[in-house]
């Protein structure tokens, strides 16, 4: 490739394993850094580093926190008894800026997928059945996506679940489906979560 | 906005201060970075701190660099009275690419832009003068973009350095006009670079 001097190479090498980040956007990325202001470049070099080290998976939920159990787990005022699955952090986030919700969640980290390998082990069910066992919730809310991978989530944690006794909803399709649960708006989440019928 | 944790917060501020990444994009990049293996993530984090603290520009060219003069400048085989204008680090790299360049380089660091209040003194045409001075180079191949900007800037330069009566080129328009120089590939470039002539 290109002789840049090795501190810029570093860099490109550093953004191209970012997610869609191909050579010529790490190029890009790296060369604005070198004019971004001194404070705004060590701002984010030490979020990285921190990120890793000072998150972690709350030991009830799931969820990425800095404290654990998690705020949500924590916060006495909000009802342990109905859990809303979702399967990624930032769906805990859409569903929070709703306003309407006052369960708790557990997050999956994934869903099923059987095309790229992605079994109910490599997801935290194990985690939510554990969470379970000691303590029936009233409801079990499956908000996985409306995708293929999310309703097959969704059948396979009803079907688990189910003969325990315990109340599973389905969130409704007010979702287009193929759509992604975090980039719905909060009336779209509302609507649907209002509209949940049990399975 | 959302209750993410703060270091994930913090992660996702950092993120929007480099071009073209929004919010959303810049959320899912801090997430992604918490599935990364801690090792990428750090050498991310050290990239960025290195880059601020290892860097300069070069005394000569002011191109950016690790070593003062940078290694071209240093380079006693290649034509130190050959000067090709570029207004970019990645221009020097794109030329570096054809092979077919032996002399050296000056970066300017941008183009003159009434547009965007972008003046000669906003880039480094004084170092240029400077440098000319003491050693009058036998040519000047102005070498910058086939845009408004880069042909204003390449005009300004004419009229600036011909009366010290130095031989000025202008690379040819082997390039799409509005294209960029960075992203042409090596043959137009080579081409280009042969078929100047003198303004
Ligand atoms: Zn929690
Ligand atoms: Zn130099």
């Amino acid at each position: 490739m290109v002789n840049f001097p090795e501190p810029i190479s570093q860099l490109i090498d550093g953004f191209m394993k970012l997610p869609g980040i191909g050579p010529k956007t790490a190029q890009r990325l790296a060369f604005h850094v070198l004019r971004m202001p001194d404070e705004d470049v060590l701002h984010l070099s030490q979020a990285l580093a921190a990120v890793k080290k000072d998150l972690r998976y709350c030991r009830i939920c799931c969820n990425i926190t800095d404290v654990d159990p998690c705020t949500i787990c924590r916060d006495e005022l909000r009802d342990h008894r109905v859990i809303c699955v979702v399967q990624d952090p930032r769906d805990v986030a859409a569903m929070e800026r709703t306003r309407e919700y006052h369960g708790v969640y557990h997050v999956l980290h994934g869903a099923i997928s059987p095309m790229e390998g992605i079994g109910p082990e490599d997801i935290r069910v194990k985690e939510l059945l554990e969470r379970m066992k000691n303590d029936l919730p009233k409801e079990l809310i499956l908000a996985t996506n409306p995708t293929v991978e999310g309703e097959a989530t969704a059948m396979f944690l009803t079907r688990l679940v189910k003969p325990l006794g315990v109340k599973v909803t389905r969130i409704a399709r007010g979702l287009p489906m193929g759509g992604d649960l975090e980039y719905a708006d909060e009336l779209t989440l509302s609507q649907a979560l209002e509209g949940r019928r049990e399975i």
